[in-house]
């Protein structure tokens, strides 16, 4: 990383963690923003608001990614730096390989996160468990049915991948 | 599992997986639906909408768990079940212990769905990567300020957890 890199991507990180302590207050959500960038223009700030809009999705990345995906009129994130307050939890961190944004920038930990009383980190320690061995029970039921919906979209001449 | 519960989780399930089949030309999306039920009704159901929607966040658990919070004032599905067509995928999963649910049920496998042309898989193996092996590059820049966020937030009398 060159140090003009450098200094760009720490300025939009900063810019990230001030609307991460300025979202507290304003947004009413959790400590958390992020910012996504195309051709050295914010397109979109997420803030988290899980508690002021009873959405438990509603995390600063996913936040961001809807509104940016709003902006750009397209589902994938092509050519944008995604700079996050904190290292994006495992929701978030899905979010953003199906959104393909160019590359990710964070500041704090998923252990600064889960010292602030989130869960983060023991999120990704579940995500590591096999189903069963998880505190959240997850169970495969075997149907014979359970293919059917991939048969149908496969044999659609119409169909758009994403 | 008892027969009856057995039944009860294979009906809801059958439910989803039609659902999901619906749902490619009814929502114009991915072959994926949920349900979310709570004493044996349902709650919300949840259909792919990432193309139709331009949203790479909707997915069926996403879009059903947003819905249901919506239905009932609430940020966490206390007491709710969540029947998936499919495994859910790493981002689901997580907005899922976001949300904690009571517990998770599904049909397909993650390997059903890389066999149809979806990432799931992928970011499963991606996930278990360190952030510096990723296909998706997330970089950490160290930086003084990035704890500020979680300290204001600490400070805060009325911040609500979650």
């Amino acid at each position: 990383m060159t140090a003009g890199d450098r200094a760009r991507h720490e300025r939009f990180l900063l810019a990230a963690i001030d609307a991460a302590a300025a979202g507290i207050t304003k947004h009413n959500g959790g400590p958390f923003a992020a910012l996504i960038v195309r051709d050295g223009a914010v397109v979109a700030t997420g803030f988290n608001a899980v508690t002021s809009t009873n959405d438990p999705t509603a995390h600063a990345e996913i936040q961001a990614i809807r509104a940016a995906c709003r902006a750009l009129g397209a589902f994938q994130l092509d050519g944008c730096d995604v700079y996050s307050s904190c290292e994006p939890c495992p929701m978030c961190l899905g979010a953003l390989y199906w959104a393909r944004p160019r590359a990710v920038y964070f500041a704090a930990t998923r252990a600064d996160a889960a010292a602030a009383g989130f869960d983060d980190a023991f999120v990704y320690d579940e995500l590591a468990r096999a189903p069963a061995q998880r505190a959240l029970p997850f169970t495969r039921l075997d149907l014979p049915d359970a293919n059917r919906p991939f048969k149908e979209w496969l044999a659609l001449p119409t169909r758009v991948r994403y």
